[in-house]
């Protein structure tokens, strides 16, 4: 199959390298110049499980595509704010029978996908594999994980099981989910507390859970995004979820850990997620007339010190 | 007169210092063991609108005040958490003609008050003065000032007139207000924005202003404090109030300093005020079934930051 990765960060990379391997036409698409010219000129060199790899693996930025050849499936990688220019780039390679597979964090972005992509062609999901960045053409790929994915577009669950399918023949352990909306707020609820709430204070996410008011501000958090679950018919268990976010306070497990966003921001000093996280809540909020105030004032927090912090 | 200044730090130390040159017969009491053995045996050392001036003034540490002698007046100058435990260790100074006046930051102390003093003896204002510590037993005193004060006890405009004076008589330049909770509000809307938002983001005022967020945040706060503030009858005019609190952005004038509770927890990890400012807000919120859910996150931001950094 022709497979395009458009978004060839960490995790893309991850998935091109797992594909390829597989026996799939890949091609990676990126908007990162020193990262296409590293891949290009010295092979994708990836920590895989301990052992260090090189893997030939054809590349493209983004703005040089013009190619009329059209892709089988394209899975999109990208930060959730790069989304809509990667999909203006690549709009050439999308025929009508594209699939197209969503696998960003975050919630809401088929409404971008649909402007440009039949919803009969979408597919959403959510990764459960990890994937680490070191440098242009450089990356670490530890451990397992899963994917859980589903069809938009009404009557397309053979589509669907036919693109897990192909997923898992190269090891990437996908499966059709029929309640991939269920599973997606379940994590954006991980995202919408663990990231803004250790961005803004400052910290990893088992110091965040030593705090007295952690558990509050979590708990309240997660009710805004039920609310706004509950109107677009998803009925999130609120007290599993409750109990699933505080897993993360686990200093034992992952609670040493700063979340992506603290990564992105206070870290590196990159623009953040949180528009479609947080923010995407606060946005459906209004449209559904629900108040979201920790979502509101969370995402304006972490705005402001993105732009303290002069990240553009 | 006989006026005890409960809390000697900066502001306490700049009105004793005041007060004794105007003829009164002043003591100090503070809970910092250095700074009072500091000024018992060097004297109180100040900066003084640029000159550096020794003050022979009475000291003592507030855990060793046993005396049967009565005080005129008592002014309580503390942090707010520290308030309780002031008025308990001095009460045997509080005689039934005692006049308490408190010029607190932050709203609400009259309930912690009231347990110590009779109603009709208990007065409140706000200061404009302002004042520095620079370490033990020394403080740095710049500009002017001006008080506003009111009787809090029915009937007692007279002496809350004479209190006025008496201070005035020292040069503390403080009038009779008829409506100090009008402007303890309005003073606590700048508090309730500047110091909490600052302390969380880690910016100063006028950084704080250039961001976009900034006027969403101070105009959802300033309406949960006006909410509650119409509860009690006091309806704060909430597009002035705005400006007011926006002049603060302003880099000409205050808007390049961090405000006190930036310096208490982010430079000096000390404990903040934000249970006497936005937690007050919280508190009332609560009891009169308002909303005020900036103000609850906020204060919860503040102590999950107090203790992330270890502060106790």
């Amino acid at each position: 199959m022709k497979i395009a990765i458009a978004g060839a960060g960490a995790m893309g990379s991850r998935f091109g390298i797992m594909l390829q391997k597989g026996g799939n036409e890949v091609l990676l698409i990126d908007g990162w110049k020193e990262h296409v010219d590293a891949i290009q000129t010295k092979g994708l060199q990836a920590n895989f499980n301990g052992e260090d790899i090189t893997v030939n693996i054809p590349i493209m930025l983004q703005s040089e595509v013009h190619s009329d050849e059209k892709m089988d499936v394209i899975i999109l990688f990208t930060k959730a704010m790069q989304l809509e220019k990667m999909l203006q780039d690549i709009t050439c390679m999308i025929s009508k029978q594209t699939k197209v597979l969503c696998l960003l964090n975050g919630i809401g972005h088929e409404d971008v996908i649909e402007k440009f992509v039949p919803m009969q062609n979408i597919y959403i999901g959510n990764t459960m594999w990890t994937a680490g960045m070191e440098g242009a053409g450089k990356v670490k790929l530890f451990g397992n994980g899963s994917i859980e994915l589903q069809n938009l577009g009404k009557g397309q669950e053979e589509g669907a099981k036919a693109l897990a399918e192909l997923l898992s023949a190269s090891g990437l352990n996908a499966k059709y989910l029929d309640n991939i909306h269920y599973s997606i707020y379940r994590k954006a609820c991980v995202n919408g507390t663990m990231n803004g709430l250790c961005t803004v204070l400052d910290v990893n996410m088992a110091g965040l859970g030593l705090t007295t008011p952690a558990n509050d501000m979590v708990e309240t958090i997660v009710k805004e995004f039920a609310s706004v679950a509950e109107k677009e018919d998803v009925h999130l268990d609120i007290e599993e979820v409750i109990t699933h976010v505080k897993s993360c306070f686990n200093a034992e497990t992952i609670g040493m850990h700063y979340p992506s966003m603290h990564q992105d921001l206070i870290k590196n000093h990159r623009l953040t997620e949180i528009d479609y996280i947080n923010g995407a809540i606060s946005r459906k909020g209004r449209k559904y007339g629900i108040a979201t105030p920790y979502c509101d004032f969370l995402t304006q927090l972490v705005h402001a010190k993105e732009q303290i912090l002069g990240v553009k």
